[in-house]
């Protein structure tokens, strides 16, 4: 099979492999779609995110859909060939008291795809759990089955801020995480969801997708916007996905009292001055969101459902030998979301 | 001012009062629309509701909307001449334990308009408290801010039911009840709604409405008929609306394991039998939800947003004098909702 | 190794079975004491629970701790050879739904000691999965750590109605759940709990460990006496843990409004009258409470920190071979708690 | 009545003023002590706390119990002449979105004791809302019952916490409120308590309480400390107590994976460095604690139950006429609490 593989930052090479035979709790999928995410993006530029280094060639891709061709002895009654499903990337030790509590993206133990040294989704076909394998009903299409991985992100997040009916929401960052968290926002019941970015073509496509107020922080201050919109209350949760130091230091000022504040946006600097009193006297939650747990069913329901629209946010698909040019448009600051398709 | 009285069971007299002055809290109403609640039939009809009896002559209606005339002094920049509003129908004592934790619907010393002795507001004007009456912007109709009311109810019991993103929800019954609990079920996430009820016509309304499935108890086994619906498995949460013997007991063969079973429906037998060793194996959690509390501002929002239809359930509307044909109308089994319009 | 078999109702064997080797991820622990439960003396008793039905010799007991003598490869470093332990019964599928939320109590595919078709621990060894075995401090007995499981039903209830600091609550029932769901209940933070039996020699067990109240029910009735001792308010949180069909009536009697009653002990009737109009007046919870789930770490540190007394509830402890005459023993009114000594 | 005045930092008048009357929904208590908060040391000091500046003579004291002297007609029969009662010192609006969520301590136009402008207790007579008024019982002393204020803002930091039986919890800071949130971690389960500070004096007083360890972070580095006594994994639950910035960054290296950081202790500096990359990776919960809600009955039950002690905070107690000396000695560094005795 056909494998497109990280050699080092910046060079991906096409190469063939042998096809993958499943565990007996495992099934093998044919990838149809694969999404490209902002961390593939990074692991391209830079060889690394973090403490993650890619010291060894590695097949990227996580967010990724296809067809069952075939199924362990253990998951037989689970799935049949020809089944099309979702793979949810992160399979945990079972194990661990994280685990057993149901946190299982806290797992330390997790295999997550696409993360070193863990290969990835960029493959004709993939061997996988069968319990963190969903079979997508014909309303939902295979590319939007790739992206159920965002949008399960989105989901985790509106989880975290306990985003309810009628709740105002702020999502700041226009990225697909930032579109998506917006999307789980209003499903789970907001009656208002504010976007705040620094790219006014991410801001029109948020309005467009529904947001009810845009503000763009190079021209408006983020916390003076909010208290116009609110009356001078602040909003019930911020969703923060931009990872941009100003924005995380004015979530504290553009949530009401009592209010929450969800953090997914990963900062470029080690730490953020955040004022402790304002979140003691406002008696803030700051909730930290990572990755997300128990969101893949949710995720396609909603899907079958028309609640979310996750395949407007992608700008450009192309087939899996072109995984070099995808990268380079995924680059791009305009790009919202970049795709890989892959099944021949 | 004009005020439509039950004298005593079956019998309305409409006579003249004095028109009220506000309290420093409180504004002054003049009563556009009023929605005829279940209850208020019922004291039409038995002269009481359990403990609670009609002794002296009662203004029945909590379900109301219409026009502030004249602003208390503590109320002034609350509320204009002039402003739209919807009344929240049950003042509590602010004092108790209830009150200080926030369950204030809890308040054993509410004031709960058309509960005797309170009166409600089939009347041209009602003065009442400024903290419980809540402005309506433009897209919102008079009629509809009168069903904040059992809106309310619905979004109560959604939230009792902590239904969320992705949840697969039963409504056992589809009065306006029922319907607005699926209405706000939906609005709260949830991916499937059921409904169940003996009445074709109610049912039928549901599925326009919106309704995944619709189970026709008269024909089918409840408990079959969602294990069906849902590969044996049960739904996350069921909201009994019914006050059905049989359905209040079949809850429990509804629900999954861990799930939810959220009662509202008032039954008529003192004791239903239920089965706890079902409760304690599946570990089930059964809810009581009592009206509402913090569902207005909600209530308003969604209405807004038109996230919800409350007004498609208005079978009827009459004008205050002919409260008496208005009642005999609602007593009819196919009705769902009738309304009064008050004012001139 | 010696093993204790039920062949049929009434009738133990004991033979000669080879010592068990350790699976990968298991340990193999060289059992020294084991609690006899109410539902081993049931299964003695009547060969069945319910669906459960004893159709081949089955090995009862599933209260353990002892002693590892063997780790399979996985599990070394997590465990040496003589490490005291206790065991937790029930092993979960680790892939299911309910796994995956952390809910694995709920794990329709769990393996339970002594439920048939699985064997329990009143044997000499037994292999079980190194997760589900925990470490005991030197400052816990191993009679203690035993005892790790009625203690976790315990915690378990008082966490399914979130006892919290201040609380007042009332256990029904004086048997080794309840008294020990009363010693979690304080340990959560309870101010007062108050306990009904008919048993005058278990209330008064009850009163020397600790319970700020007794009520003897044969002579008292539990609604009055509980309004009695609240001042008309009711506890803030009930644990049924009799199973006595009037004691779960009363309940809802005896909870304050907006309270939560907790059902542990599974009634004889299949089915209990229950007033459904006061659950939705007085919008109360109840809450069904199945085994346990993430209790154990909490228990050994609550038995570590000397929080709770569990040795204090074992009437009496005989030897392996003696195990007929200690269940004849066992089932007598007055036995709280028996325990069997199994290593030589 | 005599009253201790700050007539500007630090300079105390006591002078004579009128004895208050109660309104309907009053009483009147004759104040037997006062504790000494840090609050109160900093306005004598400095003249304000951050926004809150004393521009006219202020009475300081919120910490406080006494004896009701006078009731007012509506709170006949909930208080009695002679009722030995402690007074929670923060009285809201009642009206607004917080007060009707039940989140009362975040109302905006709360009334809170010796804040100004209004006034506190270091006065003969105040008179105060019946429904904050609390009776306390014969086994809690009037100064265990002034001191349930500091108790309070301990339990409400242990509830944001969300600490229950068998977690882990460390303590930065060992002043009143974090020796008294220790006492409300213990009473609500915890299973262990570490404690840390760079006074000597308070760690040793710690110890005696209870604490299970104590860390000097003069010598030792927190993080290190605690993943030395918790297996490299990190408490549940950190509470802030110390409000010193290296103490308030380092509680996010002390938490475990999952776990939550509750703030109380307000930092000199306007902002704090917090690394926002672990509090998303080790999805964190940063929460505010701003005073308190729904505490005293709690406080005093704990109190009555003798499951906390309050009393040994206490170093000395003063007559009101000595109140300069008093605040003098309280402003020392090994001053944990001081108290004034006001009724003659």
């Amino acid at each position: 099979m056909r494998v497109a593989v990280l050699e080092e930052p910046g060079s991906f090479v096409v190469e063939e492999r042998d096809k993958p035979a499943p565990d007996p709790d495992e099934v093998v999928v044919e990838i149809g779609k694969v999404g490209i995410c902002g961390s593939d993006v990074h692991y391209y530029e830079h060889g690394r995110i973090g403490d993650y280094v890619v010291e060894s060639p590695l097949v990227l891709g996580h967010e990724s859909a296809g067809e069952v061709v075939s199924v362990g002895e253990n998951a037989e009654g689970d799935f049949d060939f020809g089944d099309r499903v979702t793979l949810e990337p992160g399979v945990p030790c079972r194990r661990c008291d994280h685990c057993k509590r149901g946190e299982y993206n806290l797992c330390p133990d997790v295999t997550f795809m696409a993360t070193p040294p863990d290969d990835g989704a960029f493959a004709e076909f993939v061997a996988w759990p069968a319990d963190f394998t969903y079979r997508l009903p014909d309303s939902v299409s295979t590319r939007e089955g790739a992206l159920c991985e965002p949008l399960s992100v989105g989901i985790h997040a509106a989880r975290r801020g306990e985003v309810g009916v009628g709740d105002s929401v702020l999502v700041t960052g226009c990225g697909p995480i930032g579109l998506l968290a917006m999307e789980a926002a209003n499903a789970a019941g907001a009656a208002e969801v504010f976007v705040s970015d620094v790219v006014p073509e991410k801001l029109a496509l948020a309005e467009e997708r529904g947001a009810d107020a845009t503000i763009d922080v190079r021209e408006d201050d983020l916390g003076e916007s909010v208290s116009d919109l609110t009356d001078g209350e602040g909003v019930d949760v911020v969703i923060e996905a931009s990872g941009a130091d100003p924005a995380i230091r004015t979530t504290i000022d553009a949530v009401r009292r009592g209010g929450t504040v969800v953090l997914i946006g990963l900062a470029q600097d080690a730490e953020i001055p955040l004022d402790t009193s304002e979140i003691i006297d406002n008696e803030l939650d700051l909730r930290g969101s990572f990755r997300y747990r128990n969101t893949y069913p949710a995720a396609v329901q909603l899907l079958a459902d028309g609640a979310v629209d996750v395949a407007g946010i992608v700008d450009f698909e192309m087939e899996l030998p072109d995984v070099g040019e995808a990268f380079e448009r995924a680059k791009e600051s305009e790009t919202v979301k970049g795709m890989l398709s892959v099944s021949r």
